[in-house]
């Protein structure tokens, strides 16, 4: 069976970036995977997609030899098992609040007597090599999300969840419950309280020896976390990447072409087509 | 019936920024037409992309009021007449090289007594406004592409081509034709003799009042090709844009993080997954 | 960010008609969205479609300014909220027959700290317009189905949960199960204990100052319905009107054309091509 | 080999009604073949379609025994025998000016020695029963479509063409070349200028012992053509039929409900979700 | 309403074949049906395909009369109401272990007083015949999986459960939970183990008067299946099938052109397209 | 760029073995590509798909290194364009009956000055290599299909074109064009006729120096074809080779447990679910 890179990876000692899928299309999905990532996620969440397009987006990652995750909309086996029958090597699990839920995940991910996954791995077996059911319960990887004030009070708890492999942090969530809404939503926190609940994940993660990994808007910002420790930062994605980038094109020809002021004369924002 | 935005600008004295799409999805689509371009092109040539994905994708452009337009794979009245009546506003045609052709393609979108198109505007009279049967030969803009050695010998016929509103050009396709494959395809050329054939294009345009258009790779040259007098550029587009910074952002974290050489240690380029 | 109509036409004293999606294309739900409904609610739980079609759906709306409304397969929370961040204005939920399970479900729709919703409008931030996080809370609507006799006599803890918008009357399976088969499922009841029953939860609905929705069949009932005092109705939908109309024109045909029994010879409707 | 139904009833000399699909969607397809109609034509030219939906469609339709038809873009032998091959037991061929053009199209639909079908029924062996090379040149028809100015020149040579089974009127483009944009396409017409063409056309096909269609809008005026001889009608269409019968049902809710205009108060028709 | 064909046979006391469509397209699922299975599952579970091509596949498979059936990706209340809606004649369930489930399971097969299934056979109404409320309940089978350990303990509960058509063995995830991950998982067991537990689920069924049915590899050993008494053998399924096949062609391609060893010179099996 | 490995097999004096997909599917085309054949096409001419399926059954072969090629419909050039963008190395061309034709055939794939192929391989660009523009017109194959009897009249003419790199028989056309419909069409011809018509062509293509390649049934044809010096045979394909093995397992199944005759008691194959 194929390794899990990013096992490798980090038994190496080298931190890796993840980068995020949103957008439904395998070709999008190819496009990402030539640019050197280690690891693209499917966000099954709140990408505009569903398993419909994730599993053509898999098979269009495949040859890039990028690993291949998912995040799932929510704790549900049903999903969670077809993302790993369609080829995922890991699954990101959001608002994974207490240890009951992170252990409810984790049975998800492996199959008896570690866990209560269903046999079945019907495009995965093409796609992840020999020997898949008996070495799947050790290469693919489970991350819990921690994004709420619930998950910090149960934090250490569920680190401890065995079989667990790392957390991800979501931060536009983990900001929206611990500051109850009193700070917008967003990647790459400054707030010190924020700061102050990263490291305290981190720490957690340390402490049970797993695996700690964050979202980010930015490189600098992935770049700053993987220097206090985390083990894999995502880095913006792909739908955010194509508006930033178109918008700036648009700015800049704007600015080249209008005189002073850098604005079209009236661009189409209503009516339509 | 909607006015074309294009024709108003240009009456105007304005020129116009296109953008380009080649990802055939209608979230891609949804966001490229939110970041302020005046047009954008739905590429049934070179795009992944066909009809089945040009339908939804105009739907999804459609709130924004950009100008929906598309190239068509070839000069072929089919494909021409759907995308009208999937809501095109203008056609752009490929490797029109004599000025027959250019009658054939302004033919195809205009109904009678001015051309042959087939009257059935299924979703477009849902798309276009009242007044579809009368108004609709007024308003839809057919490009001509002139890309070949064969074209720019014809270029003053294909140019006085009645109906015809203007000519866009695809310095790719014309660059491997004139240098006979001596020079690399691409955009933005600085070779004398391709910045020469430009200015002829641009000049038989002018001589017969029909609008020039070229296509870019980047801002800056079109800004340049808009103080040569070309009504309206096509600045690189989604795939592209896409790629470049997602590479970017790679990049970027790549050298955050790796010490002197900015070099992960083996990026997963090889195997599958 | 947009203001939600449905709420704007409630303040002002007008009720609202809205439509129904069963068929999964956007086309479908384009001309649909072009006939004057106040809202159009996709049918991800009866309808002939899921995710996959809704976004495109959505999409397709988008432009004609209705009211875009889903109801989702069941009370649980990925699918909830991806209809939120696919574009949803509001959410219709079936069989909720407890005050807990009408929490649940809200707390679905809200962000912290007034619910658990998780942030990510990938395709939402696009489609709703600027200050989606500090505005969405406020905007969405959340209406929970009385379809049981379970639900009736647990109405009045129903409507009283905190932050439920109003209750949507599904008339079919409300009759099913509160006269335990005896009746037929449908629409447009005139039975004595079933129009009690709505009048029930209309009360119920005015003693907690929320809105209360009824199913409908036909413009007559419910314009009876809004009589009664309804805030909003559906009246039939796209798969149901398409059947009816398409049957009523061959009925017309055949009667015109055959002679005196209005039959044709052998319609075509066994074997198979 | 399954019967073309559309053979047997014109033998038996039983008028048949054809109904039109226009939206790409198999649930659509399905419904409209439980209506009743005698044959049911694909609409790959002007509706939002094209094979990818098709395909899905004519195995939606096979239960139901309705003889599956298909409009090809335009005359292309790729699609035509695309077409066949998917399951059409007859295409319609728009645009057929000339005798040549109509001996072309032909030619596409059987197989040698009398024509230059390619063999490969990949999808239509398993739908149209045994026996298919030996029976399938006499089961398919071919319409072609007469509906320009130059089309009714060439009549008499179109009609006369070996192995043609029938003329199609589009009366829409029609009425657009005969009356070089005079009148407004449409259906139905009740021009002397263009019923006398109907009845020129009709009079070709009874000459040449082919088959008689026209394009109608409603069942009153299909009976009239049926009438004058006309074999086969089409009346209306499944994207018609949809917004006419959503488009009554808004006007009778907003009638029963608005006090003396009928008009809501301000129905969504700016703006955008 | 159409009978189920399954309960007839078993009736009839003829033990029926299902197959097994893993595979997320509808031409597949039509030529499946065209081989002679009683009845056809779409494994929406471990099967390459959610909803959105399951529903497709019914209507590919109407015309030929077998029975369509689903397997669900987990107990989940939505997708199982969801496959009855869109034709199913019966469900699988996945993973029941214990009463509680296996009722749950139940009542959304049934409407009011027998379950809580929602009403709206919105495709199903089409293709299974008048009179679906009344007779709904009656025709459509519910089969519940054994395959863990903790089933095994509660087997006998689980066949109690009133209106439990039968128990569907998944002999690959049985082998997994019953031998704790000793014995490598997959069909056709052979040892004494596994042989007991399958006959100790049989007479359960038999017990408690329902159906036994069984997943298995080959021909072969369905056949002894249904000679311990087995209602129902699955054999094998599409995917499997065709791979076997392509791969048994390429071998006698690769043994019967290349001299000794049967081995082609250098096989395609790295890098890439 | 990489290498065309059909082009270093056959100039290693290795025949090779062609796969053939006709179920537009991207799992069935993994499942393909992983059995070991040296080429795989996608035929969109007789295939049940067309461009928006073979896009994504390209990128799911990408990673088994199998040579991805393509049938297209007719010699159309916008189609043979699309599927060289989307990535395949070579082009099967149906009907190709002159030397002109050929020739036509051939300039749309080759940039110039060696043909008019238009520049943009916007998917192929990824899956290729680098140096694409440069390398592009010598790996990329064209076969031109020799399929009829005036193809055979021009044998000579059509082998010798310029840049042609085969000829693909299709013996089931071939035959009944030959034949004049005379023999039923099918592969596997044994007739001394169309045995004699198979050598003529493959002494024109040893003349001319170019490729033979032969469509078959078996892969003991093939190798009898392989004997007789064609570089390249086609056996089978996916859904021919699907049907054919589950027709099989039914039959064994019915067989096994059927007593003496074989034959189920009356399986499903009338009526309709």
């Amino acid at each position: 069976m194929i390794r899990n890179k990013l096992k490798q990876a980090w038994a190496e000692g080298r931190p890796t970036l993840n980068g995020w899928l949103s957008i439904g299309n395998p070709f999008t999905a190819e496009i990402m995977a030539a640019q050197g990532y280690d690891s693209l996620t499917i966000d099954v969440q709140h990408g505009a997609l569903d398993y419909s397009a994730l599993l053509p987006m898999f098979q269009a990652m495949r040859a890039s030899g990028v690993v291949p995750l998912a995040r799932v909309p929510w704790l549900e086996p049903g999903i969670v098992m077809k993302a790993l029958d369609a080829g995922a090597f890991g699954v990101i699990c959001p608002m994974v609040n207490t240890a009951a839920q992170a252990a409810e995940f984790v049975s998800c991910l492996r199959y008896p007597p570690l866990g209560q996954r269903s046999f079945g791995p019907t495009r995965a077996s093409f796609s992840a090599g020999d020997n898949y059911a008996a070495e799947a319960n050790d290469e693919f990887l489970g991350f819990a999300m921690i994004e709420t004030a619930t998950a910090m009070e149960n934090l250490d708890a569920i680190a401890a969840t065995p079989g667990l492999d790392g957390i991800y942090v979501g931060p536009a969530d983990l900001t929206l419950s611990l500051a109850k809404g009193r700070l917008a939503p967003g990647f790459d926190r400054e707030e010190p309280e924020m700061i102050e609940a990263l490291q305290t994940i981190l720490a957690a993660c340390r402490r049970h020896d797993i695996r700690a990994a964050l979202h980010c808007g930015t490189p600098g910002y992935a770049a700053r976390a993987i220097g206090w420790g985390f083990d894999m930062t995502t880095v913006s994605g792909d739908s955010r990447l194509l508006a930033a980038a178109a918008s700036a094109s648009v700015k800049a020809f704007r600015e080249a072409t209008s005189g002073e002021d850098g604005k079209p004369g009236t661009p189409g924002v209503t009516g339509g087509y």
